[in-house]
C-alpha cells in the first residue's frame, strides 16, 4: 500500500485493510507519503481529526458514529495490527528529505526510512497493490 | 476496485474500468465501502451529481458535456457491464455496522455483503487491484 | 497506472514512482484519463499549480519548499524517467472522445492514445497496478 493522502476518512481504509489482510495471514507493506506521512509526525498526534471536504455533507454523521461506536483511530488499528501479524511502515525518504524531516519526527509506529525504488522492487512482488 | 469514493467524476471510471475488463473478458469485483457504499444506497438515487471539490473549475464543463452527449451514468455503465461479463458487486459489512445499514438499504445492484478479510482474501488472486 | 487525479500534489507521486521504477529496471505504462489528462493539455502548462483543496493548511509549505528547493515539476520527472527507461504514457480515447479532443491538443510526452479495454488487457500482466 502507498498511503499518499492523510485525511481521516482516507487513512481509516488503511488500518482496516491491513487488519483484514493480516487476518488473512498476508504481510502488509504500507509505505507514507507526502500527506500520509504527515499524518504520522508527532506534531499532528492529538489534532482533531479531518475528513475529506468532499463529503462535508455526511462527514459530521460518520465522526458522531465513530465517536458513539468508539470506532478506533486508523492509528490504534494499525498497532493493533502490528501485534497481530507482519506489517511493516516505511516512511518515504524523498518527502523527508524534502521537508527536512528525520525519522525521530515520526510515531513509534514507522518502522524504517525507505526510498521509492527500494518500495516499488518489494511491490512487484506483492499480491495485492493499492495507491491510497 | 476497492471503491472508497462516492463523487460523480470518480464513479465514473468505476464503470468504465468494470465495462474495459469485462469486454477483454475478465471477471470483475468491486468492493464498495465508505463514501463509495453510501452513492448506491437507495436514499441517494436521483441526488444531483457531486463532483470532486478540487476540480470545480472544469466539473461544469464536464458535466455539461456528460449531458449532451447522454454519456450513462455510473451505475447505468456497470448495470450494463453485468449483463455482459461477470462483474460482482459486494457491500462492506464494516460500514454497514458502523452505519446501522442492511442489505435493503442499498440499490439491487449490490450483490452481497462482504467482510474486509473477505474481500483480501479474493484481491489477492486478481491480476489487477485498484482503490477509487 | 492509471492517472485519474490532475492537482499538482498528486501528480508528483507519478512522476516519483515512475522514476522508481524505471531505477529498478521496470518498465511503465501511464494511463491519463479524466483530470489526469486534462493536466497533459498543451493548455494547462504554465498554469499555476494547484493542490488538493484537503491540505490547503499544508500546501502552502509545501509549494514554497518545492520552490525554495528547485523540486522539479511532474511533467519534468516523466520526461527525465522517459529518457531512463521505458516509460509509455497513453491518453485515455473516451475521455478525448466525450471532450472532442485530439491527441494534437496535449504535450509531446503523450506518446499515443489508448481505450480502456486495451489498457487493462496491458495492466493485467503488470506486476503493480495503481489508481492515482
Amino acid at each position: 500500500m502507498v498511503v499518499f493522502s492523510g485525511t481521516m476518512d482516507r487513512l481509516m481504509p488503511v488500518g482496516i485493510l491491513a487488519s483484514g489482510a493480516v487476518a488473512m495471514g498476508m504481510d502488509v507493506d504500507i509505505f507514507l507519503t507526502f500527506w500520509g506521512l504527515q499524518a504520522f509526525s508527532k506534531r499532528a498526534q492529538g489534532a482533531p481529526p479531518k475528513f475529506s471536504g468532499d463529503y462535508a455533507d455526511m462527514a459530521p454523521m460518520f465522526a458522531e458514529v465513530m465517536r458513539k461506536k468508539n470506532v478506533p483511530s486508523p492509528i490504534e488499528t494499525l498497532r493493533t495490527a502490528k501485534k497481530l501479524g507482519n506489517v511493516r511502515i516505511h516512511a518515504c525518504t524523498m518527502t523527508m528529505d524534502m521537508l527536512g524531516q528525520t525519522k525521530s519526527d515520526f510515531i513509534d509506529l514507522v518502522d524504517r526510512t525507505t526510498g521509492v525504488g527500494e518500495f516499488m522492487d518489494l511491490a512487484k512482488d506483492a499480491k495485492i497493490t493499492l495507491f491510497i
